[in-house]
């Protein structure tokens, strides 16, 4: 296995545009990461996508081969992956593997979704095929319904707030507002987001992530490769990948995403590292009360303990441990296929000391996590800073 | 690297069948395959799935962790793998390199597809999205009206005659009434084949693969796992992907897939092979020409020597390389995501003497390759028979 690092990065600004095609973002990213990395395209081996349903958003399929050639690598092999709102993580995850185990030696792994252009019900029906069909999309249980319920179950349990809750948003929205590239760049007041109307009890308007147009994109290389290229080079020191049923009922806990703690367990083993060393975390905070289950998965609070951890501000800018200081899902936005493609960038930056007005200082070891299909899948990776 | 055989298979029946769903399917090939493996289910551990478009097809989009969750296996990393065409051929060959670089030591991979149920014109556009929309989809160049254009080119540059690309349908036919697998299990005559109703000159009705219900599944382990459970055992030699531009405007040639030969060339190199080794061949024959193409693309005779080569008989059974024993993408049918899977199911039976009625006599090497999103995508693999 070969040392593997991130060595370029780039995300396009998150929004909901009617003038963009996923062409446009595909383009603006790919070619925003190829020029950060500062190697020549031609060195690029595969391209690599995380798309979750570009067929049914934009009536195009196969986005693996669109990149590749609109980035004038046709000529490359090109693969799409899809695990519903990890598929980005997926697409980061298989180029890591294939770079450090000498399949290729440089990868470009990048995430599209162009959501916005149907109407609701069109998006939301699209969504929710990333759900058992047979037994719960079937049945009403979308997104929004399927999480509440891990939420009433995560307040009866370990007297989890609505409270809490909209303390997650409110940090997000914070850091948001701090991010340019975010779609949302406002903050809101706690009080704003509990009264905000219902959409699946105890979700609230704000304890919802957004529906975004982005594209996001890394290229991925062996740390020999990278070593002349920047001063400061961020290595994949770890990556993992969890499983759960897709059925909820099968699951076995409604207050723990089982695929997120063995994502964590293998991505924490090949790193050598415990959550004690994360300096900064992007995860999947699709709903509010799933960054605080996350933060119980992934090691950094006991499980229950989510709730209270953020709310006395040890997860914003300035704590322990600041948690999505993109804005998250909930800020930046949600894209589903470039999700798991942006937090990599994000933390590249954290790493790089290039995350302006919102850096986090002396940020030498980060964590990503994308969880997506309820719950089914998730990605973790861990990076760290590597200096000259 | 480590060596690594198929050492379970199984395929569904294939046909249009209004009475059984995408998960029926799924569970037929998935515990097919493991039955045939002699292994534990236990021992399965990721599940890699290759599926065009279930969300469009089905309502169902995340086959990955569907099946997973499907086969008792949901708590196992599961991706799903798209590229057009060539889906299946690209989870098959994802599984491999896990199994080779130690990332798993056991891999179920499967491809599914349940393409009948809409209208008829709704199932073309649903395939048609694997092609470039803004630039072919949108001008009404179809997976046939754009492969017409390779065919007449062919005919123009090198005498190819619809007789001839009417041969490999009667031929492929022909195998396929010998497969009880097969979608088609009935022989045609050359005249009635030539005589059929045009679809997009020079395609006629039996110039063009089927729209089919089935899936596919092999497990696939490593040579010193799999040495205590069968006598013959079926090695995966050689693997390559070959990518080329997505928009056919922007290839190099209409009469040869560079992605095939890209594909070829790793294969071959990586099995210390050339096309002479080769005993028997499941190939991409989702119009009458591509088979032409490919059997040039992959060494098997010269350039423009596809069609003579084919009317001489060379690739029948009984020929110097029988192609397409289990009636391809023209008999047996094409399940777009489960196609590249089922061609390894049937090179393994050919392998392992188990293809009774159309067993090649002494198969030792066979190969599979497919071909998608048109021509974007190609996988080849060489697989090699083992005994003990």
């Amino acid at each position: 296995m070969r040392d593997v690092c991130i060595i370029g990065a780039y995300e396009t600004k998150h929004g909901s545009f009617k003038e963009r095609s996923l062409r446009d973002l595909i383009t603006e990213a790919g070619n925003g990461a190829i020029r950060d990395s500062r190697m020549d395209r031609k060195e690029i081996q595969a391209v690599y996508v995380g798309n979750y349903a570009g067929n049914e958003f934009n009536g195009q399929n196969t986005i693996g081969s669109l990149a590749a050639t609109i980035l004038g690598l046709g000529d490359k092999p090109a693969i799409r992956f899809e695990g519903a709102c990890a598929s980005g993580g997926i697409a980061v995850r298989q180029a890591y593997w294939a770079v450090a185990t000498g399949q290729y030696d440089t990868v470009l792994a990048l995430g599209v979704e162009k959501m916005n252009g149907l109407d609701p019900n069109g998006t939301m029906q699209v969504v929710s095929r990333g759900q058992d069909q047979d037994f719960e999309g079937g049945f009403c249980i979308s997104g929004p319904s399927g999480f509440a319920l891990n939420a009433v179950r995560h307040m009866h349990e370990f007297g989890t707030t609505k409270e809490q809750m909209g303390m997650i948003a409110e940090k997000n929205y914070y850091h948001g507002s701090l991010n340019p590239f975010a779609h949302k760049q406002k903050t809101l007041t706690l009080e704003r987001i509990i009264k905000a109307p219902m959409i699946s009890y105890p979700f609230g308007l704000h304890d919802v992530s957004l529906v975004t147009d982005a594209s996001a994109a890394v290229v991925i290389t062996t740390m020999d490769r990278a070593k002349g290229i920047r001063d400061k080079l961020v290595k994949i020191a770890g990556s993992g990948q969890g499983g759960d049923y897709f059925t909820s009922a099968m699951k076995e806990s409604s207050v723990s995403f089982s695929a997120s703690v063995r994502a964590a367990k293998e991505a924490y083993a090949m790193a050598g590292a415990t959550a004690s060393d994360i300096d900064v975390l992007e995860c999947h905070d699709c709903f509010t009360v799933t960054e605080i289950i996350n933060i119980e998965d992934l090691g950094f609070v006991e499980k229950g303990r989510g709730g209270p951890f953020t709310a006395e501000g040890h997860t914003r800018l300035g704590g322990k441990i600041p948690v999505n200081t993109s804005g998250g899902l909930k800020a930046k936005g949600h894209p589903i296929g470039a999700t798991g493609v942006g937090q990599v960038v994000e933390m590249t930056f954290q790493l790089r000391d290039e995350s302006e007005g919102r850096q986090v200082k002396n940020a030498k070891t980060a964590m990503t996590h994308v969880l997506g299909g309820p719950g089914a899948v998730s990605i973790v990776h861990i990076l760290k800073r590597v200096e000259k």
